[in-house]
């Protein structure tokens, strides 16, 4: 049984290798997908495609079209999601995703360092399981197979 | 992660071959589905299954059943919809494809000419992506695998 | 038994105001709801609100924002949906209402011209009736009333 | 025809009070309801009605039992979402009540202030419309009375 | 706490008068809706909105479109199915109305004579309750209120 | 592409191994599946699987329990339903699977004889498409793969 | 705003007459409905209604159709559900009552004595609150009109 | 076509693998998913996976957390719940498992010894099938492929 599991969260290190990686070392039979994790071409990509746009709000919702349209398919395609949230950033896609995912039944796991506890303490409690490393969340879901 | 498209929209040139060839260029591991592209077979599948029916209304109605068969099995299996809007015709089918598509949160790409903007503002406005181009509605899917 | 209808279609001449008067004719306990009837309010509302736009496209895009939300609140609101196609226009607001209230499983009537059964013929296959007045339409509302 | 409207957002400051007022300047026949906006009384409600908790962990998981309670109910009773954003604070109870609002197809309208436009562009893009101010949402809602 | 039940069922005699007068003796909370009970009304309302059909499956096409419309505004009102079937007859109405009823999560009660039994057993399986006279019927329903 | 097919109705000849024998002439990737073809065995699970049930009410009830189980099993497995009535026998069960595939919105043929088109009008109505042979319910299914 | 409660739960004290008069003692406005209190009534409904049945087994799912209809009729009426764990009885039908509430998205409230943490856990982390008296949950609702 | 089946039940002896060897015996394509079945690694597992808890409620909800999720993922991937009462324990996981399949529409049978007809009554009125060996449930599951 290969699960699909997506993988929300900020863009700014290697995370989601790191996932990759110790999913590999326990031989979990996971597929893993996630948002465009190239800051530049996920803010471009409207303009990239859709041409030059009069404004930045005008090149933002075209970006976000194609990024949302990215996320909604993948999603769909999950049987997991982890929604990681680090120190820095607003982090309100992975909120939204979080949120979107737990709203359509999928099941999910948030990875947040204890600073944040407070402030997703209602994100959190809709979750299935929050946890605070990569490992943990991967154990998580390495139980599924026991 | 193989995904099917559905291809809504009009049947006058072989916009669908184009979407193919583009997408075997690109290596994207897409399937195409669509409605019957046979104008002529399209109107006539009525009459040719059910027989000569009593007069152009019935003789619709009846095409119409079938042609509303195959649409509904094969967007249930497909996880992208593209509806091509061109500038003849009222493309009523084409609307109502795409607007099913989005009711049934199946993630939607719409292809305009310019001269369409206006007519098409609330339906373009409630799918994910509108653009102008076969080229860039691959682009907007190529960008799932990226 | 009160019920809401939506009243899908274009906004051109006075047909809404003639299915309210009917219906108050044959004292039937309706109430009807609608998109926004003023042609010029609908284009502009978008401006309206958010203020001047950088081109044809934003101000369409914003209008519709808007109108859209306006037909999600009041059609969810409905027990019944009447679109009504008229020979001009290529109506695709009207397409959208009509099979989005399909897909949705809202009781649906299309009101539509002779001339235009070859171009409907998809979709008025889906609604549950096709007609070709609005006094047509009332006495199959009527109907349920008996 | 009266509608409910859910205010998700930040309980900083008397926005929901503005709300209220400009609603009933305008006669709109709208009930509001949202979150607790006691922010003390938010954080303590878990430990007010269970006991003291061994820790703030604890404390906070507890909490949000209760105000999860409150939202799930009310949002459900809604038939619109306003969402406010403000510059401070990582607010992600409201992107939580957003993205969920959204998902669940409830009508959602978001204020947000410029400064907010990129990191809020995906979710922005979801919702129905975007505005910047309290008087323009109500705007928004006031067109469905038209 | 009122309810409204749909009865579905043959239209040969008055069992549906029967309902309401025990309702009413018994002083139950009910409002009671259901199919046209003028046999040739229900036939013939095809042809009498929509005009002269050529021939009789093109007639009873019509009428069931309106038939279903009605049953579907009604169904979606009601909170409670009664399905009855007699001895005479197929019934298939009877059959497709408590089966979509089921389907839809609406509680079903079937009342059928004895013997129906055989031919009824799964779809008599399916509903809630399954009992042989309108007492009965009403008895289930009055459960409710104790 | 292929598709799985139930295939409801009675079990009096072999008009299942003449759909499956035809899909295979004409090289049609189908799947079929469908209810208890052995009558007696139909009759007789309850009671072989569960011992002898206190009259035949309760056998018939047992009975129902695991043909029910199969079909729904079955029919959740299946992209397309196909229907038959013959002119002998009440043929509930038909009418409660096809009835029950239209409101999961499971694409539906129905196949009846001329002789039954006034008392299936409405059900048959309400099916994606209704012809008169096992020949046509293939080329519905057929002009899909065209 | 008023709103509906299902009190499931264990009928052997009166419980539900306590919560119905601290409800009323703090101005709530709540109504609230629940599942047959009599205990010999529950058991003995479906053969008062429906005559004597050949055995227990048969007697106790005549009695369970009836006593599921009821349930399901009220708990789709219903905005929140509380169900009641004692330390008596197996209390099958207050899992289940609470399961099927969260399945359906209702907001639950458990209570339960220190006593069943263990044995509760899982359905107690699914549900939105638990607490351990009645005046606990009346605080939880409560707290949804400050 | 194989069938994925989810074991809903208690943990003390081997019925699982009974099952699992039936199955084989009999050539049944079915695979078999389930809960954690170490009784100790199932209760451990929020501290073995989030660290030491402040006490066993706490321990308790990060267990359940661990398992829940675990449940769900498998959950939604069956086609089939068996759900296993024995004469010991509460068995709440087991009721839980069942009710839940049961509202999401999951196929279910429930295995059940004599003595516990009576506290089981509604929740096995409500399951597909109800019988009394793990023989008699593989005998319903091998029926579909008959």
């Amino acid at each position: 049984m290969e699960l699909t599991v997506y993988l929300a969260g900020q863009i700014h290190d290697d995370w989601r290798g790191e996932v990759a990686r110790k999913a590999k070392e326990k031989n979990l039979p996971l597929v893993f997908v996630g948002p465009q994790t190239n800051h530049d071409r996920s803010d471009q990509i409207g303009e990239e495609i859709l041409g030059k746009q009069p404004g930045n709000v005008y090149k933002d919702d075209a970006a976000s079209d194609i990024n949302n349209f990215r996320t909604q398919v993948l999603m769909q395609k999950s049987d997991i999601v982890i929604a990681l949230f680090g120190e820095k950033y607003k982090q309100w896609n992975t909120a939204m995703d979080a949120s979107t995912a737990i709203a359509l039944n999928k099941p999910t796991i948030i990875i947040r360092p204890e600073s944040l506890i407070h402030p997703l303490k209602e994100l959190s409690n809709k979750a299935n399981a929050t946890v605070e490393t990569v490992e943990q969340a991967l154990d998580v879901i390495s139980y599924i197979f026991e």
